[in-house]
């Protein structure tokens, strides 16, 4: 085809478009993403991607720039892993649960702590009161965390662990644990979710102020780098970020600009940047909006090599992959019709396949309403393998490759993604654009724009703000928490602090205050606490007297 | 980028590959879609599209050769059709999910008879017992009708009725109908399936021997060429082919040539091609395989842009274009795990939309077990409102257009499915090779090989041969047919007999059985009986008289 020939022929389809539209205008006055990114063109063609140069913005799986994914034969070689993130009630309530997933298929496991732990509170605290199981596990001492393992090789799965200002601790844990089981060290696979940055930026788990919360990244980080050669030390998220209110560009953005905050740190820390770069870890939502979504995974990949190599000048081409794990957006989701939800699940999982993710969770139809049942897990497993074995989109690799929209929109997000990152360096890094508000504010003012779109139906939740119908009674099971579970587990912390070693739970205390004071690295000393079996509320106290407390700012 | 260059490297990559799966095995020894076409290569590439020419091979949507959609802004300026196809026990049932599902956003009805309706029988036959409003609804006279469209405004809406032999007798009451409300024969829209080549080939409900039927076929041809310039005439169906076992290429490759001989049988009635090619539609499966079919949907649209354009020498476009139906595959539904249903139904509804479909039917995850749900009938059609409104595929036309994979696969299935049809041509067309019991023989082959496939799991259905799960309950509610639905309808035949004015019924039934005796077009006569109140059967008796009757061949 002579390109003059095309150009001609473009033309004058445009005009007869033109045409077209004026006596029959589009259902739209504009057209656009989810995030409210322009999709300007009705028609992407040869034109919009002209400047596409394969080798240097595809390239090859497992080569740089990893557009097409990090491996070199993707899902031929190995399918996602499907890891659902699952815990409730006590540690041996989740075990039951985690059985029938591995049993069911599953090939990893996904830890949610209950609210008392992710803000490093006992369950016989007073600020607990009424939380205790209510979204996720209770974890307060060693004894829980080989009670929710019990059973499981820790040597054949692989674990995430969603904790962040105590995931020193939570870490410190598993790592107990695989030594009372005889795991050595090298051997433990899994992700710690440690990535306190978002958390100021969206979703408030805080303890400690930045700074020394960054000290804390950086002790977990240096010390998985020397200790756990397989453990995946950050997993940079934009999930919270997004779930925020978010657009996916902000999201991209704000979680690479986390991941470059982690990596300086290391470097400050005086690591290599290839010795601890290949076990950072990415941490996507995956929204409605199918394309812009399999282009965020897309340009992501693209952007992190780039930044990786040329920014940070690593080497190792692991240092260069972004691999990640994704979970469909529980934002998304609607207590009205609940079954409309396997729907979306369906389309966001497949986008996230699509987009080469390394993990999937995806979310059961019933998490709006309380903790899934096991049923609505099962559905949502289901949905993964589905796509895995019946749908044969993992046949080949980056299967959307060189589409001329998919390609557009991956270099638009890449170009929009950029820009934002190109700000926050010029406000001096993540944590300092935080300390001023930027990321918090340009988050809020998309989650304020996404709430007038629903009101104005220029965006439309099915079953909310269209389609309505009468929903007599719920169509679907929920699950209730069992009530026992905070008598439990307070019973069960009495019973521990009866029988541990006081004097050693005092000394192990005395030297992690010690050692956060100096500049030590505190994780040996965390290991030491929790053999001991000191709870996470009496290390967390320690580190909260050294450290201080960090208040909301309310900057927006 | 030189090309030199790329190739250079792709052989680089290449040889990687190779060292790492000699390494790493991949986890399947062949890739294949669902049909079991061979997927060769991990990775597609510029190389594997070198000769694409995008002007001959894609080219504008709304132009030759239709591969990027028939319309000129495709979705931007409507969306596809939402039709649910429906209807159970008496027309007075169904006349009430009608109304439901108009007023909860549906676009078109879509009809489904019972089975006695679709064989030429009354509800009060013996070969009717307990099939009454079963499978669909119960229409035995124009009374039926009138109330199945009672109080629905036949000028707004379009309405598809899937029915084959007694394809001339329900049009001719749809026609009947129009008239009595006062809607003019060229304001009324609508589909007839009337493709009575696919019953010999896969489905199995035939009346007369297929000569004679397709002189009814083209009895419709022409009558609706002359009095509905708004009707489609034929749904040339590939569902029940696919359904029946069918590869996609199959599918695609036998209906293509039950296209072709409609076309031949309109033209030796002696119509010209443009004067009813344009209300020519087709009806396309979709399965799991989210590629192959979106590849089946582009390749077919340009191979029946090229038959009627060079071979029929079509000189008006809406000639050369392939306008489609989709619904998703029944035959892909479990009744292990149904709610694992709703997941299969959106990834084939999704890539019915990507692939460009016109108008869409989505199953309901009961549909196994029994006739649907109203609750299940909802989630089906939410499923279609959710990727038209939340998932943004809809905002540009044919997104996937020059994705190195789906244009290869998609020059892959029209390469087969073209062979086929050479194959069929050698035969001496479609209606020989039916008669030969080829078709019939390359289909049961195809059934076999899954069926074996599935045995030792190289294919897997999700909770059939894996994942399978204990099932203590139906975990979600069916709807059962009210059984007074054949008594009511009995009594209803018996008072229209009584009221209906015997002379004329008789008058009509001769002059009928004269034109069929000669070559008159027999829709004239049609449409005069069913105004008096003649039944379907009594008018299919009189052909079957005139006819004979088809009995299965067993060829296969």
């Amino acid at each position: 085809m002579a390109s003059g020939d095309f150009k001609t022929a473009y033309g004058e389809w445009k005009k007869k478009l033109g045409l077209h539209e004026e006596k029959h205008p589009p259902i739209r006055r504009r057209f656009s993403t989810v995030s409210d990114l322009e999709i300007p063109q009705a028609l992407y063609t040869p034109e919009e991607i002209k400047d596409l140069d394969y080798l240097r913005d595809l390239g090859f799986p497992g080569e740089f720039p990893y557009t097409r994914g990090v491996q070199t034969n993707m899902y031929r070689g190995k399918l996602w892993t499907m890891r659902q993130f699952s815990g409730f009630g006590t540690a041996e309530d989740t075990n039951k649960r985690y059985k029938m997933l591995l049993a069911s298929g599953q090939a990893g496991l996904s830890v949610a702590f209950h609210m008392p732990t992710l803000m490093g509170y006992d369950s016989d605290s007073p600020q607990s009161k009424g939380e205790v199981g209510k979204c996720g596990v209770a974890v307060d001492t060693l004894a829980d965390m080989e009670t929710l393992f019990d059973g499981i090789p820790l040597d054949e799965i692989t674990t995430s662990m969603t904790i962040n200002s105590p995931a020193p601790m939570l870490l410190a844990m598993y790592v107990a644990v695989a030594e009372k089981k005889g795991v050595p060290r090298e051997k433990i696979r899994g992700t710690l979710q440690n990535d306190i940055l978002k958390e100021y930026i969206a979703q408030k788990e805080w303890i400690y102020p930045p700074k020394p919360s960054m000290r804390l990244v950086a002790d977990t980080l240096e010390f998985c780098t020397k200790e756990l050669p397989n453990w995946n030390t950050i997993s940079i998220s934009g999930y919270h970020i997004r779930e925020a209110g978010a657009t996916a560009v902000q999201e991209l953005a704000f979680t690479i600009a986390d991941g470059i905050a982690y990596v300086q740190a290391g470097i400050e820390r005086g690591l290599d940047v290839d010795d601890f770069a290949p076990r950072l870890s990415y941490f996507w939502d995956v929204h409605n909006d199918f394309f812009e979504e399999i282009a965020k995974f897309r340009a992501g990949r693209r952007m992190w090599a780039h930044i990786m190599r040329d920014r940070f000048k690593a080497k190792n081409p692991k240092s260069w992959m972004l691999r990640t794990h994704a979970q469909t957006a529980g934002v998304s989701l609607t207590a009205q019709q609940p079954m409309n939800n396997i729907s979306r699940v369906t389309i966001q999982a497949l986008a996230a396949v699509l987009g080469g993710t390394n993990s999937l969770h995806t979310n059961s139809m019933d998490e709006t309403l309380a903790l899934p049942t096991e049923q609505a897990v099962m559905v949502a497993l289901r949905t993964q393998q589905i796509i895995a074995e019946e749908s044969g989109v993992a046949n080949v690799i980056d299967p959307l490759g060189c589409s001329y929209f998919v390609e557009w929109l991956t270099n638009k997000v890449e170009k929009e993604a950029s820009a934002y990152i190109d700000r926050i360096d010029q406000l001096g890094g993540m944590l300092a654009a935080i300390e001023k508000g930027f990321p918090q504010a340009e988050i809020a003012n998309a989650a304020y724009h996404f709430q007038r779109q629903l009101e104005t139906k220029d965006k439309v939740m099915v079953g909310v703000n269209r389609y309505q119908q009468e929903e007599k009674s719920r169509s679907i099971d929920v699950l209730y928490i069992d009530k026992t579970a905070e008598q439990r587990q307070c019973a069960r912390i009495a019973d521990i602090k009866k029988k541990r070693n006081t004097s050693k739970v005092e000394t192990s205390l005395i030297a992690l205050d010690r050692a956060a004071r100096g500049s030590e690295n505190t994780m040996p000393f965390l290991v030491e606490c929790v053999k001991n079996y000191c709870t996470v509320q009496e290390m967390c106290d320690v580190l909260r007297k050294v450290f201080g407390q960090y208040r909301d700012p309310g900057m927006y």
